[in-house]
C-alpha cells in the first residue's frame, strides 16, 4: 500500500491519565499484525458518541446505541479486518460475547463496554478468535501507545492518523487526544470512520454528548471521500476526569466553551486526516459555499460539489473546469440564482454574475490546481448561509483500490 | 475514442412523414464534423418535453420551458460542442438569435422553434457561427438521415444511439423514432442527455406531454451513470400527425394506451442505450428493489445502490461484494429491515434474513459478474414498492475520460 501523498506525521501523543491501551492479534485475516485493541478506562469515565445513520448498522453500532444512555464507560474493544455488519444473529452474539469477556476481565458490567469493528461486511465476527483476542489485549494493557492502537484499528488506511490538543479550564490544563481510521466509504450523516477521542477533563456525559454533537456537525459531517456511508461509522469520546478540573456539566460551566472549542479543533484535525487518506487521493479540496439561504442549504450545495465525480475527476486532472461546479450547484436542489453565482479557485475569481469574468486568465487557476491543497469558493446569492466541507479528488487510485478490495 | 463494449447497432430508421433533417458544420470546435442540426417539422406538429431540474439551466432549457406551453413546434435546433450553459446575457442572446434565424428560415414564429445545446459549460455560444450554421443546416434540409443527425448531436458518445417502434391506433399504423446523445453527467431527476422523439401519430400537445411524463418517470428518470445532473438535460417529443389517425387527446382516446406503451418502450430503449455508452462502462447493470414501503422509496434505494462508487467499482472488478449493496441500502435513508433483507446477483440468492445464505457458493455469482449484463435484486421487506433502475460500472475509463475532458 503506497502512503498517501497527502499524509501527515503522527503527532507526539503522551498517555492520557485514566486510559490504558493493549493490542493483540486475533487473526481475523491471514496476517500477523495486531487487529484487536482493548482500551481500559478509569472508573467514572464519561462517554458520548455519534453513530452512523445507516438503516443497516452493524451489531457493534447497535450495542453502542443501547449503552450510550448509561453515560459511563470502563472499556472499549475495536476489531479490524471484519466489520461484523450484516451477519445476523451469529454476528450479534459474537459481538456480545466479546464485550462480555472484556467486562469480566475489566471487572465491570457489559453496559460499560463499547465496541466497534471495521473491515469486510457479511462475515460473522469469529467468536472464539474475538474472545481470545480481547483476552490477549487485556494481558497487554499498558504496553501499547496511541500510535500502536491507531495502527491496530486501521484497514485500508495508508498512514496512522492522530491528533492532540490542550485547553485550560480555570487553572487546570486538560489534554484531548484522538485517533481515527478511515479512507473509503467516507460520506455525510456524520462521517464514515471509527474515531476515538480521549480526554482527562472532567465532563458530565450529557455535556460531553452536547459538545461532541456540536463538533461533529462542523467536522465529521463535513467530509466526504466517495459519498458512501458505512454501516459501522462510530465516533466515541471518553472523559476520564483525571485532570481534576471542576466538572463541566453544561454550556454555562466555566471553561465549557474552551473545552468545546478544543474538542471541535481536535475533531476537525481528525476529519481532515481522513480526507488526506482518501482512497487514491492526490489533492485535498476545501469547498466553501456562502450566500445560501441558510447554513443547511450551504452545506447541501457544498456536499453536492464535493461528491460530484465530474468535479473530483477534473481536479485530479488539474483541469480548471469550473463549469462542473456550476453543474453541481444546479443539481443540489437548493435555491441558487444562476445570474448571481460567483466562483473562485484559490484567490482567483473565475466566474461572477452568471458568466465567466471578463479577461479570465486560466494560468493562476491552473497553478493553484497544481498544488496539493485546492480551495473552491462559491457565492450563491444574498443569503447568510455558509458552510465549508472537505474532500479529495477522484483518481485511478480509487478505482484500483476498490475494484479489487476483497481479494 | 474507443467504442463502448456495450454498444448496440443503430437500427433501420425510415424517415417520419412531416420531419426533415439537415446538418452542417458551425465549427464550435476546431473540427470538420457536423455540429449543428436543424429539424423542420410540418405545420401543426404537437410538442412536449421534460427538462433538467438543475437550478442553473442553460438558456436553451429556459427557452424550451418558455415555449412548451404553446404546444406547437415547427423547428428544432441542436448544437454540439458548446452547451452555452452559464454564459450570462451573451449566451442568452446567441441562443435567441439562432432560433430567430431558424424561425425566419422556416417561416414561423420564434415561439415554435425549440433548441438544445451540449458541450462545455461557460463558453458563450458564438452567435455568428450559430446563425451561419443553422442557415447552412436549413439549406441541407432533407439530406440528413436520423443516423446523420445522431452523429451530429453527439459529444463524448462512442456510438450513435437510436430506437424505433410502431403501434396500431385503430387501423392506422404509427411509427415512433428516437435519437439520443449522452454518456456522462447522467443522473436522476429526469436523465442528463439530449433526446428527441419523432412520431407521425396525431396527438394533442396535452396528451403528448402526459404520455411523455409517464414514460420519463419509468425510463429516463431510472438511469444514472455518475449521479451528476447536467444543466442542459432535454427530452422533446414531436408528433406531426401525418399518419392520419384520429387525434389522441387523452387517456380515454381509443389507442391512447397503445401509443403510451410504445412511447415508454421507445424511451426505455433510448435510456438504456445511454447507460450502454456510460463513460468507461464495461457492464450494464439492472437493479431491482422490491418490498419497499412504496415505489418512491424503492426508487430511492435502487438509485442509492446505482450511484454508489463502491458498488460500481466492485462490479467493475468482478467482485461479488454484496456487503457494499447492504451499505448502499443502509445509506438511502428509507425504511429497510436489516433482518429481512435479501439480495440476489443474477439468479443466485446471496443473502437472506439479514445474513449470508448458508452454504453460499460464490462461483455462480462470479460467473454472472463475468458477463456483460449484471442483475442485482434486493428485497427490502414486506412492502409493495418496487423499482428498477439501470446503471453501469465505474472503471479506470471514467477517470481517464473525465480527468482530461476539456483539453
Amino acid at each position: 500500500m503506497t502512503v498517501s501523498p497527502l499524509a501527515r506525521p503522527f503527532p507526539d501523543m503522551a498517555p492520557i491519565a485514566g486510559v490504558r491501551l493493549g493490542t493483540a492479534t486475533a487473526g481475523y485475516k491471514a496476517w500477523a499484525r495486531a487487529d484487536v485493541t482493548l482500551v481500559e478506562l478509569a472508573p467514572g469515565t464519561a462517554v458520548a458518541g455519534v453513530l452512523t445513520r445507516s438503516r443497516c448498522p452493524s451489531p457493534e453500532v447497535d450495542l453502542c446505541r443501547q449503552r450510550l444512555p448509561g453515560g459511563r464507560a470502563r472499556g472499549l474493544v475495536i476489531n479490524a479486518g471484519n466489520s461484523n455488519a450484516f451477519t445476523g444473529l451469529t454476528g450479534r452474539e459474537a459481538a456480545e460475547a466479546q464485550s462480555a469477556a472484556a467486562a469480566a476481565l475489566l471487572g465491570c458490567g457489559s453496559g460499560e463496554v463499547f465496541a466497534a469493528s471495521t473491515g469486510v461486511i457479511g462475515v460473522p465476527l469469529p467468536r472464539e478468535k474475538a474472545v481470545a483476542g480481547v483476552t490477549a489485549a487485556h494481558a497487554a494493557l499498558g504496553s501499547a501507545s496511541f500510535h500502536d492502537a491507531t495502527v491496530a484499528i486501521g484497514t485500508t488506511d495508508t498512514f496512522a492518523k492522530g491528533a492532540v490538543t490542550t485547553a485550560m479550564i480555570g487553572e487546570v490544563k486538560i489534554t484531548l487526544s484522538g485517533i481515527i481510521k478511515g479512507s473509503g466509504m467516507i460520506a455525510p450523516d456524520m462521517a464514515t470512520m471509527l474515531g476515538f477521542v480521549f480526554t482527562d477533563a472532567a465532563v458530565s456525559p450529557d455535556f460531553l454528548q452536547a459538545a461532541l454533537a456540536a463538533a461533529n456537525a462542523r467536522t465529521f459531517s463535513c467530509i466526504t471521500v466517495d459519498g458512501d456511508t458505512s454501516t459501522s461509522d462510530t465516533i466515541l469520546a471518553f472523559a476520564t476526569g483525571a485532570a481534576g478540573n471542576s466538572e463541566l456539566t453544561g454550556w454555562s460551566s466555566p471553561g465549557a466553551d474552551a473545552f468545546a472549542a478544543a474538542l471541535a479543533d481536535l475533531c476537525r484535525q481528525l476529519a481532515q486526516l481522513v480526507v488526506r487518506d482518501g482512497e487514491g487521493a492526490s489533492k485535498f479540496i476545501a469547498i466553501t459555499v456562502t450566500g445560501a439561504e441558510d447554513d443547511r442549504a450551504a452545506h447541501r450545495i457544498a456536499m453536492s460539489i464535493a461528491n460530484s465525480p465530474l468535479v473530483k475527476t477534473a481536479i485530479a486532472g488539474g483541469d480548471a473546469n469550473w463549469g462542473r461546479v456550476v453543474m453541481a450547484v444546479g443539481k443540489a436542489g437548493e435555491a441558487a440564482d444562476r445570474d448571481r453565482l460567483s466562483i473562485r479557485f484559490g484567490t482567483t475569481e473565475v466566474a461572477a454574475g452568471g458568466a465567466v469574468v471578463p479577461g479570465y486568465d486560466e494560468a493562476p487557476v491552473t497553478a493553484h490546481l497544481a498544488g496539493e491543497d485546492v480551495d473552491i469558493l462559491v457565492d450563491i446569492g444574498p443569503g447568510d448561509g455558509r458552510a465549508t466541507v472537505w474532500t479529495c479528488d477522484l483518481t485511478h487510485g480509487y478505482i484500483s483500490i476498490n475494484a479489487d478490495y476483497r481479494s
